[in-house]
């Protein structure tokens, strides 16, 4: 299934600062990042379970967030891009 | 229909700045801001139509970029919020 995970990190601290360079790792492990604070992850039920638990192992709940959209298996007709093309990560393809 | 849009513009100059202002400006008229640049639009077809060419009117397509997620009718089940709420627009109800 297509996971789409969006977050917003507070970076008014350090600390903050270090949790979203976190956050963007972990999902880094996962998917593809197709905008600055959104990435798109295709990942079993239990894929996904382990990277749930470790985004929220990682964030402060307090003054950060995390969304999870899950857009299924049949999510290609779903997604549809304008504008420039995202260049976070060459290593995969990105989902247009 | 849920429509999840998301977008990154470039705001190195004070002509991306005015950009990104109007494209969230643009998205609140239609929606819900749950994420810094994240929108939830609850729209018709139609509304989609005249939303999505309104906010590829206003970015750059060299610079900037929007992601439309088409998440159907039955959205409320494949949405998940975890930390923070956005507190961006208190005007309407959050999907959660």
């Amino acid at each position: 299934m297509l996971v789409l995970i969006t977050y917003d990190v507070s970076t008014t601290t350090s600390d903050g600062r270090r949790r979203l360079s976190k956050v963007a790792k972990t999902c880094q492990d996962y998917g593809q990042r197709v905008q600055n604070s959104v990435f798109e992850c295709v990942v079993d039920a239990s894929q996904f379970r382990r990277l749930r638990y470790a985004l929220e192992e990682l964030i402060d709940p307090a003054t950060d967030s995390l969304r999870f959209y899950n857009l299924g298996d049949r999510y290609k007709s779903k997604v549809e891009h304008v504008g420039a093309k995202a260049s976070y990560d060459m290593d995969g393809p990105l989902i247009l």
